[in-house]
Parts: C-alpha cells; sequence; structure tokens
C-alpha cells in the first residue's frame, strides 16, 4: 500500500520525537512491504520565523494532498506572556484544525500496568482506567466572533454551535461506545449555557437511533471531579471544544503516562495524529524527550486512517516491549539507565 | 454585638446542614455575648414551589437588610435532564450572586491531617495543600447575551468582562496573596480568548502595585493538570467565572474532604457563606448529611463578615475535636460509628 504522509514536525521537541516516529514507521512499511512518501512541511514557530505565518498556504496544499498528517507539537514561551502579540503558534493549531475541518479530537486516557505507579493517583483508584474523550475541535469559543470595545476596555468571546455541529461529533461518540463499552456520557453545562442545552438536547434525540448504548449527562464541573475520584467508571466521554480542552488536559495527567499519549483529529478532509504533549521548549534539542506518544500516534495512524490494524498491534506491541524492558527516557527510567530520544525510537525500529 | 444573619436553607440537605450550623452559632453567640437575628428566606426549589420564583423578591429584600448570608445548597434533580424548563432553581442562584453583588468566591482547599488519606490522590502529592481559588462570579458567560437563531437549530453563549470588573477581582487576589504566601497565579486561556487577555493585560499592569508578589500566568488546561499533580505547589489563583466553576470543583475532590469545605462569596451589598457541597439529594431528609462544612462556613462568616477572629477559631477546634474523637457523619465514619447529622451539630454545640 502507498501511505501519502504530510510530516509537521512543529517547535520544541516537536523535531526530536517525529523522528523517532518516521523511523518506526519506515521500519514498519518494509516488513508489510509498503511505500510511505513523507512530505515535510513547516507549521507553528518555525513557520513564523520562515513565511511570518503559523499554517502557512504551502503546508495546507500538502496536508490536503496527504492521506494523513503526522504532528509534533507547536508552541514557543517567547508568545505565552505577551497577550499583544499578533501573530502566534497557536493561531496556526487553530487555522489548520479548521481549514482541514478536524471536527474531532479522540483523546484515550489508559494506562500502562508497569506505570502504573508513577500516577498522582491511588493505585485503586486508576487502575482499569480506559476511557476516551471526543473533544469537538472546529467549533464553539474557539471559532466564535471576538473583539474588544469602550477603548479596550471591554472584552468579549463568542461561543456558538450548531445542531449540525454537535450530530456530527455525538454520533462518532455513539459509533465509538457502540465498538467498546456502550457507556456514552455527554459532559456540558446546561444548567447555565445555551449552547450546552442544544448540546444535551440533541444528545438525547440521537439516543433512540443507539438503543444500546446507555447515555448520561453531568455537568463539566462535575466530572472535572469525578474525573479524578473515579476516572475507571467513564467510556466515552463527548463534549464540546473548551471543556474538551480542560478534561483532555486533566484526564491526560491521571494515568501517570502523559508521555505515551496519542492522540487522533478526525476530519473532513484529512485526519491528523500526534502526541498530546506540548513543544516542551525546555527539552527542545537536547534529545531526552520521551518519543512513545508519538510512536504510539503513529500506530493510531496506521490503524485508523490506513485500516491496518496489524501493523498499529506491531507498533504497540513493541513499545510496550521498550517499557518492559526499560529502554525508555529519563523521564521513565527511575533509578535506571536513561536511554535518549534516538536511542529508543533505534531499538523500536531495530525490534520492529 | 448584633449579628443580622439571613438564613437560606434551601434545598436537598440544606435544610438540615443549615440546622447544625445554627446550633453552633447561637452556642457562640451565646458563650461571646452576642445576639444572633436569624431571619430565613426561601430559594431553589423550595422558593419555585412556593411562589413560582427561584429567588423571590422578598428573599432578596431580607439578604440586602442583614449583615451577612448563611446559605445551604440549592438544585434538584427534576430539572437536571430536562433542557426546556423555562423555571430552574439554578436562575435563583445566579440572580441572588448578581443582584447581590457577590463578585468574588472565595473558594479554600486544604487538608485535615486526620482525613488525608480519603484523597484521590498519593499522600505525597495531596499533603501540605493550601491553597484558595477566587473565582470571579457576576461576568463572564454565566451573565452574557445567550439565545438561540435559525430555528433553534444555533444556539450562542457570550462571554463579556470589563478591565474594571478584571480589576475588582484581581485586587482581592494580590491582598489574600499578601496576607499568606504571596504567590499569585492568573488562570487564562489568553492564547486563544480575547477576554483572557484582558484578563492577563489587567494582572501585568497591577503587579508593579504589588511588588512583593510573585505573579505567575498559567493556561486554564495546565491548571486543571497540575491541580492533580502538585495542588501543594499553588498559593492563591485568580480566575474567571467558568474556570472557576471546573477548577473549585476539581480542586474540592482532591483534598479528599470535599464535605468539609466552606466557601464565602464577597459582595458589593453583602457577604455570603455556603458550603461548597451540592444540595446531595439522595441523602435529603435522612438526617446523614455532613454539616462540617456548613459549620466551618459559619465560622468563615464570623470570621469574614463581622471581624470575630476568636468566635471563628473557637467552631474550627470544635470541628477538628469531632473528627479527632470521631463524631462524624457516615461518610466519614470509616468502620466505626456513624453520627447523625443532628447528632454532631449538638456535640458540637454542646462543646462551645
Ligand atoms: C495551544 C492551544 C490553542 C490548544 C487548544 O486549546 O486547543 C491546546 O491547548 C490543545 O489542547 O491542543
Ligand atoms: C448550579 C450552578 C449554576 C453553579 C455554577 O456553575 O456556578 C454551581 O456549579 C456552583 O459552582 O456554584
Amino acid at each position: 500500500m502507498k501511505l501519502n504522509i504530510a510530516l509537521l514536525a512543529g517547535d520544541g521537541i516537536g523535531p526530536e520525537v517525529i523522528d523517532q516516529a518516521v523511523k518506526v514507521s519506515n521500519a514498519v512499511a518494509q516488513k508489510f512491504n509498503h511505500e510511505i512518501v513523507w512530505t515535510s512541511a513547516l507549521t507553528g514557530t518555525a513557520a513564523i520565523d520562515a513565511v511570518g505565518e503559523p499554517y502557512p498556504d504551502a503546508t495546507h496544499d500538502i496536508c490536503m494532498a496527504a492521506d494523513a498528517v503526522l504532528f509534533g507539537a507547536i508552541g514557543h514561551p517567547r508568545y505565552d506572556n505577551d497577550p499583544k502579540a499578533t501573530v502566534r503558534p497557536e493561531q496556526g493549531l487553530l487555522k489548520m484544525r479548521k481549514k482541514l475541518g478536524l471536527f474531532a479530537n479522540v483523546r484515550p486516557t489508559f494506562t500502562f500496568p508497569s506505570l502504573i505507579d508513577n500516577s498522582p493517583l491511588k493505585r485503586e483508584r486508576i487502575e482499569g482506567t480506559d476511557l476516551i474523550i471526543l473533544r469537538e475541535l472546529t467549533g464553539g469559543i474557539y471559532f466564535g466572533e471576538r473583539g474588544r470595545k469602550d477603548d479596550g476596555n471591554t472584552a468579549f468571546d463568542t461561543c456558538t454551535y450548531t445542531r449540525v455541529e454537535v450530530q456530527r461529533l455525538a454520533k462518532l461518540g455513539f459509533e465509538m461506545a457502540m465498538a467498546r463499552g456502550k457507556r456514552l456520557c455527554c459532559v456540558d453545562k446546561a444548567n447555565v449555557l445555551e449552547t450546552s442545552r442544544l448540546w444535551r438536547e440533541t444528545v438525547q434525540d440521537m439516543e433512540k437511533d443507539f438503543p444500546e448504548v446507555t447515555v448520561s449527562y453531568e455537568f463539566v464541573d462535575a466530572v472535572a471531579m469525578r474525573l479524578v475520584q473515579w476516572p475507571n467508571s467513564y467510556d466515552v466521554l463527548i463534549t464540546e471544544n473548551l471543556f474538551g480542552d480542560i478534561l483532555t488536559d486533566e484526564a491526560s495527567v491521571i494515568s501517570g503516562s502523559m508521555g505515551l499519549m496519542p492522540s487522533a483529529s478526525i476530519g473532513v478532509h484529512t485526519s491528523l495524529f500526534e502526541p498530546i504533549h506540548g513543544s516542551y521548549p525546555q527539552a527542545a534539542g537536547k534529545d531526552i524527550a520521551n518519543p512513545l506518544a508519538t510512536v504510539l500516534s503513529a500506530a493510531m495512524m496506521f490503524e485508523d486512517a490506513f485500516g491496518l490494524k496489524e501493523e498499529a498491534e506491531l507498533i504497540r506491541s513493541v513499545v510496550n516491549k521498550s517499557l518492559a524492558e526499560g529502554i525508555v527516557t529519563e523521564d521513565l527510567s527511575g533509578k535506571n539507565k536513561a536511554y535518549k530520544t534516538s536511542e529508543v525510537g533505534d531499538w523500536l525500529a531495530k525490534n520492529i
């Protein structure tokens, strides 16, 4: 099979972790007789520095022409404390999501038995956790009208959702629930927000089409609690963009394996796969960042974008082997030897 | 001293826990020679049932005439899954906050040494946690314009903030930080939202007036993670209404003492004190709910609304004594005897 993949390494540790995913993917392709055509393109700070734009048109064209996008991370501290900056790397991310129609961010949270004690939660709270948060990614307050009034002394942001947007996301949620534990939780703030009431009523209307799925409705503040208390009580959660931003990050730390969590963003035009960790600028260029989340994102890509399940499973099993044998970067090595980012990648590729 | 206190018991377990706070407050008043005049008023579902309105004018007049308000909880499951209900108990809460000008919700999260093992977090993660989240309570998306368009198929909510609103809340945050650990964290989403950029730039402008306070700026998603990872790394956090709703609830469960956490809402016209737990309808009328959060809210009232620090400390020490001696409700009793709500209240009053 010929796989056309756009490669967006991005900022910070992005390029280093992407390199390892490429090594592993190439090893898989060789073994299964696929041909991967990688096309690299600029995004984030790297793109701003090169062409003044965090998501240049040239990059967009490459993504549109590809069957899937493998993405590193973007973000740079020089923009963080400057509320007045007019060009920001994050704008590139938002523009990319919107232009590629990446409407659903799929964020699994699961545990690795060997890493469970890294969790800030007690073992009995976290054991058995295997949930997916499905975050709407191209609507809501991220993309509504915003601005200033009264000489800059009043600011506003608008959150908007249409029924069709909710249906599209919720349908995916119902389908995922059907393929898993058949439980769906709709997360909203329907006791306050009109957009949340639209979410809730739309999902309620869809229940009849998925009679086997047990649906619950919970307020976002309650979910923020329960994710810490009993994360293992959830199966699939669906929610709007901003709530999803907060809850997916909260969920990511409870597993104790933040550095290992992959994600997919499912789109109208293509799909994108990326580690959930950020650009981690402090570690950039040091060859110490954990590449496993990116490697596991490549596994998701093989399975979800190309239907190559066996290839995906092979990557996952080699990752598990590296964990079992302690071929890991310093964030996971404890008192044992810490391997370099590139060494972990080489080891994985060799073991494919 | 004469203390005029409006008493809003509300729904669910509200009346039961409020009763115990009244007993304890009366015992304190007797001991210190204060006269408390309690004036009860209806709110929430109880008010809807009686007069068709969750925050009736008569209740508002009583609150305005009082020096402080002691509040139980509101909310009823019969409204939760009905997105089309036109009168909701929560509207009463929001109207009350707005009309009383309760602009700052003060939510401490601290630990009780004897309860620390109730936390879902490991001991080393939670030990030493003593933080305050200051949540803006009368602005933002809770109070902006909202509605439907396109035959109900599009919904919108608007988040608005003015510089003056941010300054008012932030000033309190700086002052609290000065009286504590001198560290302030401004929580926002300035990489996306214009209102957040107004927050960040306003707080940055105020830094020079509080040179001793170390200020940090963190994105709400990052804070949602760090609250689970290292809650004991925070001192005072300030944030807007919706972020505060989510983060205060998340923070409340990490201590393992959710049933004990008090809160204050500081207002233009008066201040209101309430337990952070909800109306817990499943337990209503069973005399099993934990009254300690409400009793500790009364302690906050003595101190913050009336400047009666000694009285507040006495309440706190009696609460600690009840914990040490196991005079607690079933949520805390473990394998030991569970006391009734009213028995705990009686014991506390007697020991004042
Ligand atoms: C960088 C930022 C705009 C982005 C978001 O909020 O969506 C990030 O936090 C994420 O979750 O991918
Ligand atoms: C009941 C609801 C409207 C309320 C809020 O969101 O403010 C509650 O969650 C709270 O935090 O007091």
